[in-house]
């Protein structure tokens, strides 16, 4: 049954309790769950970073397919990755859940594990947030308060034309991992061997290493695949970009390579794009994950993939609807 | 037909270019739609409030019974109001908000027009939110980010026996206008003579009042109707209640004052309940609206009614669940 909101409070005041560690270490949150709105501190010579992302069932997961606990884990990778993206430090979440009527206290307590590991991880706390009972499927909204030193936020709008431009870890991992449930070939697929897409690593560590040494004159995280990505990069920087195909990092899963397609244009994965100036040495590693130049910025205003044989194509951009098609491109 | 998520975007860019004012005044919003996050700032030696509220279609609200322009007025009085109840100073809203395909333009540019015109009533921005195709009905989560200054937000815990009890505005009203819908008496009502249930005015003037005088020892919203947030009151503060009856404001709706059971346990109203020290002198009317005495807090831990003729019965704690029941005793 699903819990009521008093009951579903309390319980999220007990989990949150575990994390008294984390806040105590912070400092950060004042009031959390119990009062009409938590209360925050950020440090001194900060400004604050806000984000908020749906996990709607049926749209960005699907319950036969995702376990709970990688439902509540993606849920508020969302949102970390969305303050990595801006170089930032993660603080504390807020949670909006509403359950349909008969959602098992199991799964709830499967979600909320997913949810606070990843958070303990991260050092955030659960600070709030609002139950309500569902009309339909298990809706989530992700809140992420984070902070970041005064005028040090990485934006879109910074990439010049020279700058070079960069992807962590590997592309359309995630994505080709979709595809395998799409084509109806697995049915269920065990979430530990597909990391990428049920328990994805937001970059939060990367972005602060980034944001410290100054490194990043732009930056995005690819949850709508990179072709998208970018052309966000490239409208709020007035620029083009140049993609070198045999650059991008793909990745492997069930064994194989996935496609330039995937790589190119498959969402939900939780890497960072981002563009340094030329001279700049940007590590081939960063907190142990890859780090790989893919192209560079024009003055051009539009998107050129670049192929071995030197021919060039224009990138179209594709979007991605999280789980409205099976794939952008098939 | 629902937009696709750019073009809602750059639709609540140029809404929100409309707020350029408000922003530029306060300086508030550093970077707003259109990036991962929003950077906000707040004023030095102030904390930061968050708050998270759904409106979900057919547990918040309905679609026949509510114009567009209601259910977007109330989504962020939802927000506003949980600011108010902290006495804190309302920045910046988020606003997540999924539609159902089909959903007309019509309907989406109305919701942001009751939106707007009560953002710009109280000076707040939309900085910034998500967007997607909803699976069933309108969903919205409304995020507010407010500040207060250090040490001074008002919390539910600062109640002491011999404190006294008081509400702001009328109780009632907006239950016993959710009555007539439901009572299938009417089946629409006209919005500009309902006010209290489709138009409310979160009370964030007369809180600020409140913190400013330092008036108040403990403060809630009556969101979940009296009985349920002063027993969370109580609850936070460790002490009981006396509620006098006789002196409850009911208010009137179509003509007639509403039934006490209806101001004592019916929800979706957004005056403010708080304590306040037996010596001080608290106006009867702050910002034009009345301010009345209703109770005392007492050291014996549960909820008492005392009636014209000095019989004293326990309040019971009814809870509000929105619309999931026609109203809490019938």
């Amino acid at each position: 049954m699903p819990l009521p909101e008093l009951k579903l409070i309390s319980r999220l005041r007990r989990y949150s309790r575990h994390q008294r560690a984390a806040r105590s270490r912070t400092n950060a949150i004042a009031t959390g769950i119990g009062d009409d709105c938590a209360v925050l501190r950020i440090p001194p010579g900060h400004e604050i970073l806000a984000t908020t992302d749906f996990s709607l069932e049926g749209v960005h997961f699907r319950r036969e397919w995702h376990p709970a606990e990688s439902v509540g884990h993606r849920c508020l990778a969302r949102g970390l990755s969305d303050i990595a993206a801006m170089g930032g430090d993660p603080i504390a979440a807020f949670l909006s859940l509403a359950l349909p009527k008969g959602t098992r206290q199991n799964w709830v307590d499967r979600f909320f594990k997913g949810f606070l590991n990843l958070a303990a991880e991260f050092n955030v706390s659960l600070a709030g947030g609002d139950t309500s009972q569902s009309p339909d499927g298990v809706l989530a909204d992700i809140i992420m308060v984070g902070s970041v030193p005064k005028t040090n936020a990485i934006l879109r709008s910074g990439a010049r034309p020279g700058d070079r431009i960069y992807v962590t870890g590997e592309l359309g991992g995630s994505a080709a991992t979709l595809d395998l449930l799409y084509s109806g070939r697995k049915k269920k697929l065990d979430p530990r061997r597909f990391p990428n897409h049920f328990f994805p690593t937001p970059r939060v560590n990367i972005a602060r290493v980034l944001r410290e040494k100054q490194m990043a004159t732009s930056m995005i995280d690819i949850s709508d695949g990179l072709s998208t990505d970018l052309s966000h990069i490239c409208a709020e920087s007035r620029v083009g970009a140049k993609v070198w195909a045999s650059a991008l990092p793909l990745a492997t899963v069930a064994g194989r390579k996935v496609d330039l397609e995937l790589a190119l244009h498959g969402g939900e994965a939780y890497e960072l794009l981002f563009t340094a100036k030329r001279g700049i040495r940007v590590p081939t590693q960063i907190v142990t994950v890859p780090v790989t130049c893919i192209g560079e910025i024009v003055r051009r205003k539009n998107l050129t993939l670049v192929r071995t044989n030197r021919t060039r194509t224009s990138l179209p951009v594709r979007g991605w609807q999280h789980f409205q098609q099976p794939t952008p491109d098939k």
